[in-house]
């Protein structure tokens, strides 16, 4: 199948990677063209712009935030302006309800079709094909969709026929993720005042009943105090949390615990954290204990 | 080995009959002495009164609350009477750092000695000799029990050498239960007003980054709205989390989300919500966005 | 002076209406023509659209949201088109620190001036010329404006040369007036629980430490559980919070009580309560402790 | 009338002083004795116990706590053992409400009688006599008392038979100055990050809606960042809120911003605050955005 892929960052060099892997036609571009030296010597094609990678039926873009899709998208030579009658455009990028609104209107508008398809996990888990893809959108168009993101993944969720649901659920399970950073930081600064070890302590959570992943990786950042390098930089995650909030106003839904964390990042930020992994929200914990 | 069991509600019943099905000798007691009789039956002893049941080396109590061992232990005919020199009291229950550093202090002076090891897991676990069991006291009393909390779970942690830091380590997992359902209640509230279905939303949860049985477990009684009967009931939830914060407020550190999860816990019990599990928590995100 | 009056709700037209009292040549303008009749009865001119109302070198604007600024300032016949060179335009809407950025930018690129000078004070405050007036903008602009300030205020604050700075204090003093009925409603569902009356702790509050009309206005709402008919409607209430809290996003400053009212407010709306007052936040907390 | 006063503190002192002044038998008592030489100069009689201290119908405390309450109190030489049949005590000490109906109900089984009389105000109002008194007990108590408490201060305010009430008053007021200082830290941060000068903000509030010294005294603190020497220091504000709390949590009355502040009180101990005035919760504000 012929295939454009736009944004070349860790996570979307190896979709795109896995695609051409998997025998299709891979157009690529990236505003940063250099990025896309390594795909087009493995056999991709070199767009000069968003709209020259969207040659195919389908283009997928995979971006920082808001603003980078709607300068992809709306642009002069974007992707509304370069796909065809019927073209999907399916966006991953960890975007606003609100936008992922406004791009399915202007393709409707276009005679084109969108899907939201944010996925969860890390570069690693995308260099593997081992993501989770939350997909939403018109049923025609996710089927024709589907194999491709089985490609790029280790199971696909359909949930809903509005695209922008599948931005809902991704920005929830962000915030999920940071409250259990929150929790485990709040536990660890009670335990460890009283003298308690912390990767000790850790070790009982995750062997018992938090046996997850996420309270292993961050519990563990937590313990050791690891926040630099950032694998999760916590403007990245405050901007989700942001995005989440600002969902949650419109839908007129409290989530107080929500609130409580964007303050958290609003403090880790004001204090000079950009850098940091969302993970140091729970090593604010800590500092608050005077540990 | 001779061995006391004192307190025999689900949890308790169900650990003296794993100890009694292990070989050992074991004398129960219990206020209402009805809940001895199917132990009985299978063979133990009935003593009439907890110091009745002291007649080994050692003797465990599982008990509700504070005021339960407190009155066990401490009451004419108690443990602390019934148990011989070097005797050790392994309690079970969950109850406060505070109340631990008593019992410790007491047994101290009487030349006896004082473990706390507190269990995770539901009666079923009790049942199937699958708790889990953090541990803490000396070294030497904790080694001499150790194959016995072997027989009553899957694993056993020692954490400490003062007591009480089990007990510290049981509700610090309590709060972190809470958290969760109160989390997923809020994320559930936000999808689902948006028009997500709630077990869809959780099937997603649980098969990718919160694949551990306490998202699986609350989720499905947040998504079904199902708060009676309640297995861990609201009640006890709150009393367990005052416990961690009067913990945290004497050793200084701030618990935010404790904080704000306590006080939705006095708002279900101040709306009579008394009979409810602990997963109504969740149930109130929900109402408060008017679904 | 030749001065026009955009918007002629409670608040506008009893401003209006001082500014003809005191000699000013003043034309009216607001969408739902008919509201534009008393001051015309009392010698004010009638303009059909809101250029109309720019013939002199001042325009006020008083209206609900931003949404109702940037029509009368950017729509076709709109001020931007009406004033003239160095006119002015001063807006005394509680709206978006953004808002006023784009006000004054776009005044700016045309040549003319940007005051904001939000009031403190309700609509009989308005009519009494007893407003508190907060005015920024650039030092020239505000002179030329401060006697007509004065004729509607009983004082004028200049704060900054910024415009939005004074939007910022407008924002911040509604969120102090939501803190302090949340906090009151606390303070009497304690007490009220124990059994206290709560006008004589009203009483004992306001004769002390509390002696501002802000305690004795919402308190007495409170305890007497009035929300309607509403005089600060809880939707515009929960607006201003939302743009404060935007502007703290914006400056990364942590507000947590902010963030908790916020959450408060929506619980509220999303329960029905859009008819009811500010005031209501009170009434849940009396609700919440079961009363 | 003969009267004991226990306690000589900086208010208790200041009150004792003013009672001798009004003619009264005054015998002091205080555990470190030196501080009654000024008073025994000025005419008071000394003890050396506290029940030296109850040779006539009415004895008064003032202490920092409950541990000082109640060792003098229940002490071998203390009220309970001094004060003859139908003989009073008045406790103006900002005690819990535990305290309060243990020290009633004590008195009442010795047939001597109980009232609660917490005050608000400073040293200086102290000294001035222009204390506000809130007085809970059995009323024909109250009527004794009331001279003497109309001679320390402004205003008595009779409010409840049951004596705890008077207590929950106070520390219900403590809770409400808290939120003011904590509202006003966050407000203040918001406009200070924007670059509005803290004392010309100060100035707004002041003169308008927010018109009661507590605004003034504690904006003052925060807008200049003086939080030592402390008038009102961090940790018996800490102490007040959590009494507050405790109340609370006996009541089952949720209290979300008194928890959010209680923890940053934790917050501000732990990081040796501990010499601080409460006005440094605000100054939190402030270093949270970054200030």
């Amino acid at each position: 199948m012929e295939i454009g892929f736009i944004g070349l960052g860790q996570m979307g060099s190896a979709m795109a990677a896995n695609l051409l892997k998997a025998g299709h036609v891979v157009t690529v571009y990236n505003r940063n063209q250099s990025k896309a030296d390594g795909l087009v010597a493995a056999g991709a094609k070199r767009a000069v712009d968003a709209a020259g990678a969207c040659k195919g039926q389908l283009v997928f873009s995979m971006l920082a935030d808001d603003a980078a899709v709607e300068a992809v998208t709306f642009g002069e030579r974007g992707i509304l302006a370069g796909l065809g009658p019927d073209g999907i455009h399916v966006s991953s990028s960890t975007i606003s309800v609100e936008m992922a609104k406004r791009l399915a209107a202007a393709h409707g508008e276009a005679g084109q079709r969108y899907l939201s398809a944010p996925v969860f996990g890390r570069p690693e888990a995308a260099a593997a094909a081992k993501l989770f893809v939350v997909v939403a959108g018109a049923p025609a168009a996710v089927e024709i969709c589907r194999p491709l993101l089985e490609t790029l993944g280790q199971r696909v969720f359909p949930i809903a026929e509005q695209p922008e649901a599948a931005n809902l659920v991704k920005l929830s399970g962000n915030f999920l993720i940071f409250s259990v950073i929150e929790a485990v930081g709040e536990a660890m600064a009670l335990v460890s005042k009283a003298g308690i070890d912390r990767r000790a302590y850790l070790d009982i959570l995750t062997s018992t009943l938090f046996n997850s992943p996420i309270y292993a990786t961050y519990g563990a950042l937590i313990a050791d105090r690891t926040f630099e390098p950032a694998r999760f930089a916590a403007p990245l995650g405050s901007k989700d949390l942001r995005l989440a909030l600002a969902a949650a106003n419109d839908l007129e839904v409290p989530m107080p615990v929500a609130s409580l964390i964007h303050d958290r990042f609003l403090r880790l930020l004001a204090g000079g954290g950009d850098k940091m992994d969302v993970a140091a929200l729970g090593g604010m914990a800590l500092e608050d204990a005077g540990l």
